[in-house]
């Protein structure tokens, strides 16, 4: 864990949405809308920043180098030539072998651990094991929570096991909140860890004052403030210590809002890290 | 239209669940749970068949000749070597050239239209445009409704415009019956087409019922009755002649239920074709 003396810092970024089951022998299931774009360039960023990685991530979400590549990239950019070998189309060449070649090197570097999850279920107990063994690090640890975590599910116990009906009318169903893990996480799991939560909302009038809510309701270190509509241009980092403005440097091609924000909370950590006097 | 003096067959295969939102400023919404194989797999049995298939399928589905692909191909299955160039490992060489060369030959051919959904909304909006244009080929077209289509939802009209809040207790949900556009594509948009439905269960004691009241309902022509569990290995089609059980041929190493099952759909379209004397 020491690399020049340092104690390597070691990062959990969730990425996606989570499911919630609408029946045991599930057929329908609640989701939230995440593409994971936000995990996944964040993670790019705290690896280059000299991270290890812990990426949890939903299922078919965004990966990290990923985010130039088509849908099925596969299909879109590779070809096959007359003495059937399998080529690259030229236009696709310079983004598929970034994504490759970066990837892999992160990947077998062992500095990138990818764990995939569909429902909160499975979402909630990776978390716990991932932060029962982060917490050895102490304040070397960061959550980085920029999954879509469901609000509301169904307890396991209320689920009907069959799928439901549909003949008998319109449907009434009583979703539970979910209980807030991140609480638990900063008082038991791994309480020294350094946490940043994120807050979507699509009304901008009522985002911060939930961003502020959140950050003395789960006594995180920050909460990032993302709108809908804006989230990929800003986002607002709401801390004790005032509200930081981050913006994408709109004048570079291709630059992401990812790129200030984690060397911000990179910067933060650090201090947060010499606070204690390691 | 005519090849060899035959009309060409065009069968509309949709694949995948369809979501429904629950806010209008959509952050989240009720899905189905169906990774798109059964279509996927279809699609290719029917262009083996000398189809033309429109492949209606939900963004990031399984597609058409990469089933046996793992989840990321791109990050999988490849390499970069030592001079830079992008290299397949040996061991998905094969199936990564069946994929691609494959599926590159149908669109190329002309043979292969995809056309992706998320929501409801655009699915039915879509399928009706299909509708509307093979309508002309009468009886040479067929509808395979592979798609998990959503049984409940909230009308747009009703929706909240923003993200509902998960601070006021339990959150109650009614959600409507989704008009069945199955019969009304079969009375209005392309009455002539041959319609196969699906019915999905996962109680096999009801299932068969189910799938009978289907045909009467909405006046389709077969009902392909499957049960979650059993779904890759068996299913059961129900018509008016009567049940015919269609299973995947076990001692063949990766044979699909898929296989046989479009031969019987394909043998009975012709049926349904000769009947009127074309």
């Amino acid at each position: 864990m020491h690399e020049n003396g340092r104690v390597t810092r070691v990062v959990c970024v969730t990425s996606g949405g989570t499911t919630v089951p609408l029946e045991q022998r599930c057929v329908r299931y609640i989701d939230n809308f995440s593409s994971g774009h936000r995990g996944a360039a964040s993670t790019e960023y705290f690896l280059k920043a000299g991270y290890s990685v812990i990426f949890l991530y939903r299922r078919g979400s965004c990966q990290p180098y990923c985010s130039s590549l088509p849908d099925d990239p596969l299909l879109e950019c590779f070809d096959i030539t007359d003495d059937s070998k399998i080529q690259v189309h030229p236009s696709h060449a310079e983004v598929v072998k970034r994504a490759i070649s970066e990837h892999r090197a992160a990947v077998v570097g062992g500095n990138l651990l990818k764990l995939p999850f569909t429902t909160i279920f499975e979402y909630l107990q990776i978390l716990q094991l991932i932060a029962d063994s982060v917490s050895k690090l102490g304040r070397s640890a960061m959550f980085y929570f920029a999954a879509a975590v469901s609000d509301f599910y169904v307890p396991w116990e209320l689920l009907t096991e069959h799928k439901l009906q549909s003949a008998s009318g319109p449907l009434d169903i009583r979703l539970a909140q979910v209980p807030k893990m991140i609480s638990v996480l900063r008082k038991a799991w791994a309480p020294m860890a350094f946490c940043i939560s994120f807050k979507l909302e699509t009304d901008s009038n009522i985002l911060l004052a939930k961003a502020a809510m959140a950050l003395e309701k789960n006594k995180v270190h920050m909460v990032v403030a993302n709108e809908l509509s804006t989230r990929k241009d800003e986002v607002i980092v709401v801390a004790k210590s005032g509200n930081i403005v981050v913006r994408r440097d709109k004048a570079q091609p291709g630059a992401e809002v990812e790129s200030p924000l984690v060397e911000l909370l990179v910067d933060r950590h650090s201090a947060y890290i010499k606070e204690a006097g390691v």
